[in-house]
């Protein structure tokens, strides 16, 4: 399925399951009252998953296909009162490469399906990664 | 230069220039030794830094160009002693998708440069966004 390529073409691992559906309702981020979501995989990817289990923290990243490409300046939470600033001093879903970021604890793991807590993300958004959290141990 | 659309394509915004040329000697984490390391982005993305300042702390995405996407498992850190475990389960860089992140310090900006500390990211490697770090305030 995967070629050892190095162009920068992205390609789905999964799916998010949520009953989020609309954006503009969405919470910002994961903490301010998100839903639990699900995570559907490829089978393809499966492999990839051993190890992780209910309970981890997790980093998520998925590809905001609703947001757009072409803006570099936005009010920081869609907020007219928040003077403008360039996307990448904001979280803004809108930026050349809306990679979505997004820090979960794993609820359930049933392959191919991963439920998590607390994912601000809509139904239908493609995942593009998971990694653990690492907790820097001098 | 950039088209309003959602197709999984990245479009690198910069480069990385490090002293750092080799991945197999490289640090695996930015705080193990990594040194300083300049952004240098492109024209077309400068107003979206608008807002950074030296001192602030950034997580950095970059484009893993020399990583294997074709692999699944992998011995953690490199070390055959370290069972194999999912790469969903790792920070390798070896994944299907090879997106790396990295939290960084901005010590100094001087457009289109912008000079970062503790970067492990090898000389030439892809910058794809950049996002300010998040502090949860309740």
């Amino acid at each position: 399925m995967f070629a050892s390529t190095s162009r920068p073409e992205l390609i789905p691992i999964g799916v998010v399951e949520s009953p989020l559906t609309d954006m503009a309702s969405a919470p910002k981020q994961g903490y301010e009252g998100a839903p639990d979501a699900w995570l559907v995989f490829e089978p393809a990817v499966l492999e990839g998953l051993e190890g992780l289990r209910a309970g981890d923290q997790v980093i998520l990243l998925t590809w905001l296909d609703r947001a757009r490409r072409d803006v570099l300046r936005v009010h920081p939470r869609d907020d007219v009162r928040n003077p403008m600033q360039g996307v990448f001093n904001t979280r803004s879903a809108d930026r050349p490469n809306p990679i979505g970021l997004h820090q979960v604890e794993i609820v359930e793991i049933d392959a191919p399906r991963m439920r998590v807590r607390n994912l601000e993300a809509v139904d239908g958004t493609p995942v593009l990664d998971v990694k653990p959290v690492i907790r820097q141990t001098p």
